[in-house]
């Protein structure tokens, strides 16, 4: 038997555990799932004879050693900055890693270690990142193969409720970390390429500039830039691309109304509010606004901003309750991030029956023979239920596939890396196929880029 | 003789050497100039007497030690950051100091060794911190001394032109620092009270939420927030105030046009551009606009702001010649703050016979016998020439006049402190009024917060 260690047992899991134990007979797997709490773990194993969950925490350096020396490979699925210590280990044991999460510093700084013990450190290969890797460089490296040179590159993802969940005015509940999306875009200017130009976006004018989408059979999208488009520019081979730009989608509204949030400065994470766990939501409002002592909350705040009074984003303001006077924020010393994710938390966290959806658009532009031509490619992934989501879906599977390549020896170049190479990314794309994860490709008229049309 | 160490000699030096010159005949003063560059001191001492200029590296620890030691007294014009050395030395050789600027936690850290040596280290005493406090707590300390109790205090100071060369749209030339105009509000929400609630405004809100004030004589002016309001609260004794708010004065329409470079991301000092010294005033303006092949730039920041065709903010970016495609930038890796200070600088730096001004003006709203009652108190002071102007005025005189009354015996208390106690205020606004520099009290109707009328 093959030994995998998976540490951690969190949500995107699930998908990955079902795929390694469906092959465990055939492939001779023995998988150790290792947690601090073992529930989740337990429950996704079952009585799988192939399979056990040992408490493991992370912290504890005898038990963590012990479980990676005794492991033929490992994948962690902690959290991004909890790697490293996973991977030091998986050096001195002489183990190849496989992780979901961006390539930290400390992480890159093993990549000589990593080749010098011929072992595969493979990082980035979930969903965004992962998956956007795989299926751009596919795209990439055939029109460029086929002699075209690349001059547009537009890569968009986002995590989404499906059509048959979607039930509330913004289009949108929490399919994944809230947190990370009440302070998403902040800590400094969106930096991209439009034709040759340097763009910037300051965070407060970010969910203004969007962009617009249309996704066959699941209608229209809409896309805020990432903080930096230009990451993987080198890594990718666009040096000479003229249009480079990465975005998260969202239904098309979501951005206008998220906008009076930001503007209110009420996505602020960089400190806290004294009185915030006596302050009712309608307060935590009034906190953003000039005090006045007759006008309502509701009146100065449509002044401030300027919201007419039959504007649609005022709706989802009402739907969220945020002028409610009786309902506490009840969150001691919080940020106005905090309190404005407890706030949403109310009505964007999924029913049990809910469902979400990972959609996925990338855009290449690219001349040939002297014309220009741009293929649209996009993956549509629905979720089954809570615990096989369209996210675990999507990250798990490609981590699990991965790692049974690499112990059958499919993907053996070693080093710290991602999935950008033909040698990586041709027989992942492929078995994803196989579970209904795939791109749709189709050829449109090369436009370059235009604010208003694109 | 007594011997006056005044160490760095920059523009708000010239009063201050001209106070402690005209004295040094009847006050027995000796002073010392020292800088690396000893050309200004030069210019302002002249012939004097009573009076030398010396290169002083302040970095060169021999030098300085010896400069401090064979002082009486030390004034440090140096930039904030600078202090703290002399500091040390003052302790190390038993001398009193007196500094213009903020108390860092460093030279507060002093506290002790200096009462332990009977040292005053007198900070905050030009004119912003400085008169600011001085002015407050004596109106502050009268209301409370005649049984009132303080419920509002508002305070703004600004440095402006003056009205005779006030000859742009913006009504705005720099008259101090630049850059620090353009970072201004940075670095996180502006936070005060009103009414008895914390209010908290982004940086990117912050110049569309002003105020305004009349200033009889001189007309209409406009307030945006300070950072932190509530920093002298506890100091000022006003832990039980309902209002309280500090802030900045420009005249009406500044922050309305300001905002724009706010709103693009123009102001932004936390990332470089790459090509900046390539670009020209044209080209940074499209750098924060999205593409078009065929749209202007004026059109697109019209569209982007919407900015009618007929608003007097355009004519104020036409001023500045911000679209002008012949300028080059001409700065390397710059930041968009950095190229927005040098466009700036083109309009606004001042002509050889532009005068400055100074404006401050506090509110103090107070409960006595069950009614309440409100004071107004303004000053306005103005430059004579670009060299005794109204900023070096307002700065070096209560430096100039602490350092003599600690000399002569009349501030006594030891300690790193700043002058807001009767032993230091009373006799300092008092001979400030000599030099011109006097508030004006009257006595209004209460009308609390508001956010229109006020």
């Amino acid at each position: 038997m093959r030994k995998i260690l998976v540490i951690g047992s969190g949500k995107s899991t699930s998908y990955l555990l079902k795929y390694l134990l469906d092959k465990s007979a055939s492939e001779k797997l023995f998988i150790t799932v290792g947690d601090i709490h073992t529930d989740t773990a337990k429950k996704l194993i079952g009585n799988h004879e192939n399979a056990e969950t040992i408490i493991l925490d992370i912290f504890n350096e005898i038990d963590r050693k012990k479980a990676i020396k005794n492991a033929d490979i490992v994948i962690s699925m902690l959290p991004v900055s909890l790697h490293i210590q996973v991977a030091k280990d998986c050096i001195l044991f002489g183990k190849s890693m496989v992780t979901a999460s961006y390539i930290s510093s400390e992480m890159q700084a093993l990549d000589a270690e990593a080749k010098a013990r011929n072992l595969i450190f493979m990082n980035e290969i979930g969903v965004d990142p992962g998956i956007d890797h795989m299926s751009a460089m596919q795209v990439l490296n055939r029109i460029r193969d086929d002699g075209g040179k690349v001059i547009l590159f537009e890569s968009f993802t986002g995590g989404l409720i499906a059509p048959e969940s979607d039930n509330n005015l913004w289009n949108y509940k929490f399919t994944w970390n809230p947190r990370n999306v009440v302070i998403a875009g902040q800590g400094g200017a969106a930096k991209f390429l439009q034709e040759g130009t340097y763009k910037y976006i300051p965070y407060h004018r970010l969910f203004r500039r969007t962009e617009f989408l249309e996704v066959e059979a699941f209608g229209q999208f809409e896309i805020y830039a990432n903080r930096d488009s230009l990451k993987y520019q080198s890594v990718y081979g666009l040096d000479s691309i003229r249009t480079l730009y990465r975005g998260t989608i969202r239904r098309v509204g979501f951005s206008r109304a998220w906008n009076i949030f930001v503007n209110l400065g009420m996505t602020d994470d960089s400190y806290t509010i004294d009185d915030s766990e006596n302050m009712s939501y309608r307060d935590f409002v009034n906190a953003f606004l000039p005090y006045s002592p007759s006008d309502s909350v509701e009146l100065k705040l449509r002044y401030q901003l300027k919201i007419d009074q039959d504007d649609i984003v005022w709706e989802k303001l009402i739907e969220l309750d945020i002028f409610n006077a009786q309902k506490p924020v009840g969150l001691k010393k919080a940020t106005p991030a905090q309190i404005l994710q407890k706030i949403l938390m109310d009505s964007w966290t999924l029913d049990k029956t809910d469902k979400d959806m990972i959609v996925m658009y990338h855009k290449f532009g690219y001349e040939k023979d002297g014309k220009t031509y741009q293929i649209d490619s996009n993956m549509v992934v629905l979720g089954d239920d809570q615990t096989y989501t369209a996210m675990a879906k999507t990250v798990g599977l490609p981590v699990a596939i991965a790692t049974l390549a690499i112990l059958n020896g499919k993907i053996k170049t070693p080093g710290v890396q991602i999935p950008i190479t033909k040698e990586v990314y041709t027989p992942i794309l492929k078995e994803l196929e196989t579970f209904g994860i795939q791109f749709k490709e189709k050829e449109v008229p090369y436009l370059g880029y235009n604010s208003l049309n694109n």
